[in-house]
């Protein structure tokens, strides 16, 4: 948990409606989730933020080990051959790469490129280790760091290093390869719905949107407040172009030799940085109880000597800590009204107020961070015996109210637009999510992304009924969400 | 938990005793815990041994947080210049650095430095944090990957790139930094014991082993089969230096400006490589239940149709597994002798064999790996209804005699040495830890080395009564521990 920082009084954060940027940066600094790092590009994950990030780590490595997932450590560093054995994937990954060209007080004879991405030291390594059929499917999962020589960056959305996951299997046939993307898409559609509240469009990528050497691209994306979509989670079959370049073949039964078929899939910290700026409000972060560090900070509200109240609120506290809840009690020496400001800020969902008056009435009060001051439910009292067991309850209509309200937004804000000009006026507009009919044709998506700068999030199968694409009017072959991007 | 791999038969290794060195890097390979890397001198961490430092992680983690402790995470790379700060700290890392010169396509106007341990861009961060001595502590920890350009090297004991956490904090006062010290020590130590159930010597490093930057270092040291020791933790008060060269200070109570006093704390998977050359034997691994990925396997002895043997030892699995036990059962198509090899290599603790027999005894048939074949206790029946109840309690049997065996082992190799010729030969000779009354003085420590290649592990205050340095006659000040290490 965060300790009680020293300099707690709210600082300046400007409203969100104005300039969802401006307030984004202030509330990643303000709340200490991310510092500004001594090399270019970087940040520093605070415990604040690291203890977000340690709640998708724990849910989503259940997760995969739910679903036969093992997790393994491969190196950071890649020789340059190496890599440039998958042609579209070094062609892709290429002007992105950092590389190391001195160790140990000498020029290295081949330069290594810090991981951008880990198909191909992990195809190195699957080409070793599967000879048979018996060998497959091979299942793994590695929490790494990543580099990528970004120009312009942003707190968890775009930085020169970043925290993610990377999975990589390897099965016997396309279908199980198949499946299995299918699956691991699920789990990150499932993950940011049920624990970071933020709902998505789960689909494939076009062509031009597709992963550096895959032959489908899936991905999951989410809305942003200003209409923006952000792409959070993706999952690729590489069909057997990995396995071609990397050697990666078995012994079917049969004792024929074959290539595999591998697949990788991915979720970064970006995902949090989705969900600050979905949820959060002109006060601050407001976290979905499932990702938030604190469930719940205590405050008591201490008058003159108020020794009662301090002990009272240090019994709830012992009480909640024993149920297993994440709750501080903040027994700084400050005004009731600085502390709530500053745990407003930093989105606690829960806030347990304690004084005299609710001491003498047995009673605590509870304060919601998702509600508006003074909105219905927002405050009530709840009885001492009860307290624990309300917790619960309260946090998870909470998190449930955030992700309604999200999907709310999301619905509200996409539109099924049958109309060419429209369709390019809400693309420019950064109107939100455009659904059309689109014909797939990657000039057709180079025309509307030069126009509006609006590319395809992604696509699904036609609906029936669509006969002409709403961009170019060329036939329709799938249904696309259109959105300007991060 | 680890899958069945599709290749189990066992493969030779060398006899343990003949040749350490190469018994460890058979059976490192051999049991799947690594792999050799498609870049010199690293390795890739495999899912069963990975699954070994989740163990270490979790328990270590858990450890740490109960301490006070927080995780974050910085930057990988540091500008050259701020590394180049505190120039102790420099000058003993600098040669083993890797550097990266070359990023999105053009060259750095500054060469960024690989971590080779985080003081520096830690140390940066903490100066801007830290304004008041109300800030104070801060109690930091972060799990990452480190590269130092190793020239030769062996797996988990010294590669090029290694996994580990490293805890970076700040006090008030030195004497606050020095409890921090020891108690994170301690921690190490208590973890090296009790799950690694590998016993250590802790204490202090003379001047010219410790940490460059360090006013003091002190360490775990384990003694491995070959009468060699390895440093398995280390624990550094560092003064006010990183203070003074980073800029951390902090404004007291009573409004002055003083610097803090940092400390700095790491264990690798070094201690993987510590607990496998302690424990294994010409089988292959052995591994102490408390870090053994699985703690049980399950053989049923099918033969013929063997349908009831299955169907009872899938019973067994899933209570087992229901009673939250790390356990597997192997229903693989292979003869019961080949699977128990198997598993043997691979260190299981305990293996459950289940046959016609046992069934109808209505009986499991428990086998220790950490027993010889044949020896007392090493196989025994146990009836089914106690099957569940028993394995905690054998698990924990395990534990400690491994321990004890260990301890037996150090203490028998442990020489209080007191005439200096003896001494000589016994460092020569890689005897063990020697312990010694030491004059404590750079000057005689670097003849022993010269002469013998043993070095200080470690120190401790005099006992009383000893009045001379075995080594060189000068006073004594200090008790030290001089073995050959790895």
């Amino acid at each position: 948990m965060s300790d009680v920082p020293a300099t707690p009084l709210v600082k300046e954060i400007p409203p969100k409606a104005a300039d969802l940027s401006e307030w984004y940066q202030a509330v990643c600094y303000k709340a200490e989730l991310v510092s500004l790092a001594p090399v270019r590009g970087c940040v520093v994950l605070r415990p604040y933020g690291f203890a977000m990030w340690e709640r998708l780590q724990s849910a989503l490595d259940a997760r995969f080990k739910e679903t036969g997932h093992e997790n393994a450590y491969f190196p950071l560093l890649i020789p340059k051959t190496l890599l440039a054995r998958e042609e579209q994937h070094v062609a892709g990954f290429a002007p992105e790469v950092a590389w190391v060209t001195q160790g140990g007080g000498e020029t290295l004879t081949e330069p290594l490129a810090i991981r951008p991405t880990s198909e191909v030291v992990i195809g190195t390594m699957y080409a070793q280790w599967i000879q048979s059929y018996r060998d497959l499917p091979v299942l793994i999962n590695q929490w790494v760091n990543i580099v990528r020589w970004e120009k312009r960056t942003r707190p968890f959305l775009r930085t020169l290093e970043f925290l993610w996951q990377e999975g990589h299997t390897a099965h016997a046939t396309e279908d199980e390869a198949a499946r299995e993307v299918q699956q691991m898409l699920d789990i990150y559609r499932e993950f940011s719905e049920t624990y970071a509240a933020v709902p998505v469009y789960a689909g494939e990528k076009s062509a031009a949107e597709r992963f550096a050497g895959a032959t489908h691209t899936y991905s999951i994306e989410a809305l942003m407040p200003d209409g923006r979509a952000l792409q959070a989670g993706t999952s690729h079959e590489l069909g057997q172009n990995f396995a071609k370049a990397y050697d990666i073949t078995f012994a079917t039964e049969d004792q024929s030799v074959e290539h595999a078929w591998t697949t990788s899939w991915g979720m970064s910290w970006r995902m949090l940085g989705a969900l600050i700026m979905v949820h959060g409000d002109d006060r601050g972060l407001v976290l979905p109880p499932k990702m938030a560090p604190l469930e719940a900070v205590i405050v008591p509200i201490v008058r003159g000597e108020g020794d009662d109240v301090l002990a009272a609120a240090r019994r709830v506290y012992d009480t909640l800590r024993a149920a297993g809840l994440r709750v501080k009690l903040d027994d700084r020496n400050l005004r009731p009204g600085n502390k709530f400001a500053d745990w407003e800020m930093r989105g606690v969902p829960l806030r347990l107020e304690l004084g005299a008056k609710d001491l003498a009435a047995e009673v605590v009060t509870f304060v919601r961070r998702d509600k508006e001051k003074g909105a219905d439910g927002a405050k009530f009292a709840v009885p001492f015996a009860d307290v624990a067991s309300r917790i619960p309850h309260t946090l998870s209509e909470i998190q449930s109210a955030l992700f309604a309200k999200a999907r709310a937004f999301l619905h509200e804000r996409t539109s099924r637009v049958e109309d060419r000009s429209e369709f390019m006026r809400l693309c420019s507009e950064r109107a939100g999510m455009l659904d059309i009919a689109w014909c797939g044709l990657a000039a057709c998506e180079a025309a509307i992304k030069a126009q509006t700068s609006a590319t395809t999030r992604n696509t699904r199968p036609l609906e029936g009924g669509e006969t002409v694409c709403t961009a170019c009017g060329e036939p329709a072959r799938l249904r696309a969400y259109f959105a300007q991007s991060y």
